[in-house]
């Protein structure tokens, strides 16, 4: 299933879109909204699986905004330098365990909404990213073939960054990647069940019109079931919680001098195969 | 005022606690809760005032659990290497600028709940800070001197560490700093008009009634006004989000080999002049 959120900032409805690829459905009289509970709780989810086959859902118009796909988001952890590509073009070794920062919730936004620019930065840049939200809380899981288990969903995220406030204010990188609308989220998360190998999918990102990032989840250093795994080591993750898988090469902090740090104007759009497209205009905040 | 949460974990009423320093009571019919929304409202705080004024409150019987005083946290923004001599016990350089870290919502617990050391834990660590409870939305903000604006309230939180973990495995400190329960807080927030000094609070920690910090905010580099401007340069600061605002001296970290990490079975006391005493056992998780 593909599960979003319709509507106005703050007022969102909780929709499907149909298999058919284009149709929206109102999961309004089923559910209370995309959320951790919702993950949590199979029975829920059945429901409005068969309600879904039954075709009987009311058709949501459409041409409105399209929200963030998950409300009430607990943590965002991020995992660092996670492509063999990206370490590469960063200068940085390949991490012998993964990297954690973190991310605030209060930095998402919808997928098509605008990103702003921090006053004073020069260096924004940007990151697509393989999001994972998990459904089952996660609690010293033992093995990665246990740890896919705790996977409800997978959407695409743009993990913007500042470089400047990352690597040169201080020395922990949770300054350069909290600014305010800094991680869109979304179209929809795509349940775990139509996604049989998080470690296939080819994702992309283009800065108006020019391709960037063109990679490939399989070059991952630690692939999901692992990260899930690692992370539940240090911390306990919750329904609700979502994982930034980290990104492949192609920022602009890897490329040569001058770097083509964003600009007030800029349009950038990414896409994962089979988990749908964004699309944001940058400006200044 | 003092403002705080009694009941069992998850079904905690908000409170007051009397100017007695000993009577608490229910604030259930006033307020729906102590959190971010309570504390951006002043028409509703001023509600409380008066009404703890009248002395009409019903009073709550005594003995109950204390929990969290804050419900809702967005997010837990951490000052890291904020005091002068705490800088110095780790052979640290003072930083020429705040340093940022965070800390899952997640984590938090009450003022004398149980504290977990996380399985494969050997250098789980105490830390007694002020905690600022964001009660106006802080962004961009211009001077220090407008800062304090955006406080409503403080408290003592426990910024508890495995230092492992956040140092020795990977680069960036959240991962040692997120484990379940790391963030006891509490036992009230003090509303702000009653802290007219917040850079001259005295503060102490003991572990199994061993002094081991004994500190003063006096002692900050950056003071709580200018961590709230520079803080909101980065990222927006929202109603009951917390800023942990560093340590003092005296952590186990800054002590010679064999360096007292914290055992299971060990009891850690902590207070911040003014605002209260924590009181926690530590368990293996």
């Amino acid at each position: 299933m593909k599960l979003l959120r319709v509507g106005t900032a703050g007022a969102e409805r909780p929709a499907l879109l149909d298999e058919d690829g284009t149709t929206l459905r109102d999961l309004s009289d089923l559910v209370s909204d995309i959320d951790g509970a919702l993950l949590a709780d199979d029975g829920a989810l059945e429901r409005v699986r068969t309600a879904a086959a039954g075709g009987g859902l009311p058709v949501l118009e459409g041409g409105q905004r399209i929200g963030a796909p998950l409300a009430g988001i607990g943590k965002i952890v991020c995992i660092g330098l996670n492509y063999h590509d990206h370490a590469r073009e960063t200068h940085a070794q390949a991490p012998s365990e993964p990297i954690i920062f973190f991310k605030a919730a209060d930095t998402v936004v919808g997928p098509e909404d605008t990103v702003l620019i921090p006053r004073r930065s020069v260096k924004t840049d940007w990151e697509v990213e393989l999001a994972v939200v998990i459904g089952k809380t996660a609690r010293y899981v033992e093995s990665a073939e246990a740890a896919l288990g705790h996977v409800a969903a997978y959407t695409v995220s743009n993990d913007v960054s500042e470089r400047e406030f990352q690597i040169e204010r201080g020395g922990q990188w949770d300054k350069g990647k909290n600014c305010e609308t800094f991680n869109p989220l979304g179209p929809w998360l795509v349940t775990a069940d139509e996604v049989p190998d998080p470690q296939a999918l080819s994702m992309r990102l283009s800065v108006n019109g020019e391709t960037r990032q063109d990679g490939t989840t399989a070059d991952m250093i630690f692939p999901v079931a692992e990260i899930v795994r690692y992370v539940s080591q240090f911390m306990t993750l919750y329904p609700g919680d979502v994982i930034n898988t980290g990104t492949p090469a192609g920022v602009a902090l890897g490329q040569p001098e001058p770097k083509p740090y964003l600009r007030s104007g800029d349009v950038v759009e990414l896409e994962i195969e089979g988990l749908g497209r964004q699309r944001q205009q940058f400006k200044d905040a």
